[in-house]
């Protein structure tokens, strides 16, 4: 499977192996789904990439009122997809421009998008799918969702523009708790904590997500539209990280602990840190 | 009943057809009820003058000690009255001077009112309601109480000064599934996103009110005061709107949507929002 | 007891009559324990002063990878321990300095710790028992724990350094829930508001307590501390107090109320506050 990926355009690969962004327009209502079954929706860079530009053009379509994120076959997103980062992300320079050029924009596009967005989560939403869901408007989560970011066995924090979206919905307490402990939480916990809106059983996921998106349709779009930006131009500011911050955000990147972390992932064995 | 309402004075109105804020002080506590019971308590522009008027005289009155604020009749209030808004709010700046000054001077007296304030909510508080709500200290439900922001059927956003008290108690995403969903909760659910302090059976709801009272009158007036004020100087800051981002939050006054959504509402049919 | 107290240096007592903070090292795990049994962990200056030098050194020690924080004898702690009051803290410039450079400093230790920070809460946790917990970066009670700032009834406010951990954890309304009523919160409330990450049955806390250590430990230190520190950074921005700031915030140290709460609570009777 990875040997389909060239270096010079990681993200050029084709659909079957990397995995994708697939797209259905149904009246006035977007809905995208990650797909990349065969790794419950581990998140290739080419799929960052997708939604990043699949949420842009939507942005820009007037006649939309509603956008949808959902993943294929019982699975949200498993996060980052971490076979690519032996090729993608292996270095501190890496790193950086797939944090900040590919993740960043994508997670930018979709909190940035003129019409209302929906997670509709089911399974497994961690990591990079949890960042994808912290980053839509609303959240509908079956009762089969797992939800949390894990990284802290991959031996990397969370950067910088990816953390900001999970502070802004889940606020401090609940997301140290997440990245210290690196526990999932289940759907029931999830909404006791407010990270999702509403929970449902399986058979009613759909009718509810349905019933969940004629209310945003049923509304005027202007409306929703100015709430939307006023809610962001309203929300608590936060400095802007300068170049050094940034640079520190990163530091990790180079640390035998990150190395081992990746690694002991792709091995399928406990990872040993030191600390280092 | 519109009849009787000059166009010169709206909110000269009598207190039979316009609604009134009735006040009653028992002790060191001054209970206040927004009283329109034909339209559950629809706060009329006279209304929110009333209570503007009322927590400003009670900030000045050193011997307070709380100020509660309740519905007539069961319910808390219904939000605006749309029956007014052909008279005190149908063109651009009539609509910046409904918002900005008649409502957004009221919520302030409340938010900065010298003594604890406590809402007590029976039945439906919704839009203006639930921003009165938002904007006291501390909230007890009621059972029946049903709370939620249906504006975006009325095809106009959240004001600025009335979506940064709402946002300073929900936060950003439940503060966006009310907006964008516009669905009313039942006091459970309201309790489980952090909406109210406690939910209580109607059976019992005027003595646990009497408790919670209670218990702020036995505290020391001077440390609540001080409480209150500090709360407010360490919450999140936001830089202040500028007029240009004040007129971009006004600007679908103009629009076809705003004037069909409060349309469709006197005409008791829905609404066709085409997004001009 | 207080007669062993020396006015000049009131916080050099033994550690059997002023409390004490005891440390124990567990291979990368610091655990400090509140004890001040007879007081039920009551937190008198020479405790503020050594849990705040624990951390410190705790920060130093690149070998650690967890602190813990919790009570002796089944509680955690029960705020201030106000038989001190008229030694330390009886004038106003005391007062500032009890606060100001006692009790801020070790609770800027504990938020700023460069390892994880769990508080392990069974018991009594109110006051500066729940200052303690709320620095702390994650929050396991036991079933047993009752949490809340009863300070109303000793007529003084939270000081600002205390009051903004409060904040960050519990945001405005619950803050304000908490001072203005002074009522305590069971565990299962104070786990619905979200004071702390879950409850468990007294049987499996010290069981629960070890996983959740273990889950940190797991993790890439390197991680942990730059994931701690970004949601620092990250987090909603507040002014720093000016000194006139400041000085208004203490300015109820030298009124009646204030003197009449503390005095009122050293004479087991009920205080009677008139506002002055």
């Amino acid at each position: 499977m990875t040997a389909s990926r060239a270096w010079d355009a990681p993200w050029r690969g084709s659909s079957r192996t990397m995995g994708e962004v697939l797209a259905e327009r149904q009246g006035a209502v977007l809905h995208l789904t990650l797909s990349h079954p065969a790794r419950r929706n581990a998140l290739s860079l080419a799929m960052w990439q997708s939604l990043g530009a699949a949420l842009q053009a939507a942005s820009a379509d007037a006649s939309l009122r509603c956008v949808t994120i959902r993943g294929a076959a019982g699975h949200f997103a498993a996060g980052a997809d971490i076979e690519e980062f032996p090729q993608v992300r292996a270095s501190l320079q890496a790193v950086r421009r797939y944090h900040e050029d590919i993740i960043a924009p994508a997670l930018d596009a979709i909190a940035t998008c003129t019409h209302p967005t929906v997670a509709l989560i089911e399974g497994v939403c961690v990591g990079g799918g949890l960042e994808i869901a912290a980053h839509c408007d609303v959240r509908l989560s079956c009762a089969s969702a797992r939800l949390g970011v894990p990284i802290n066995r991959l031996g990397f924090p969370m950067a910088p523009d990816e953390l900001s979206g999970l502070l802004a919905l889940a606020g401090r307490a609940l997301t140290l708790e997440l990245l210290l402990e690196g526990r999932l939480l289940d759907a029931a916990e999830a909404y006791a904590k407010g990270l999702v809106a509403r929970v449902v059983p399986e058979d009613t996921f759909a009718a509810e997500a349905a019933l969940l998106v004629a209310r945003i349709e049923a509304g005027a779009p202007l409306a929703a539209r100015l709430n939307k930006a006023l809610v962001r131009r309203l929300s608590a500011q936060v400095d802007p990280l300068g170049p050094a911050e940034r640079a520190w955000a990163f530091s990790y990147a180079d640390s035998r602990d990150h190395a081992e972390g990746v690694r002991a992932f792709l091995e399928h064995r406990e990872p040993r840190f030191d600390g280092s």
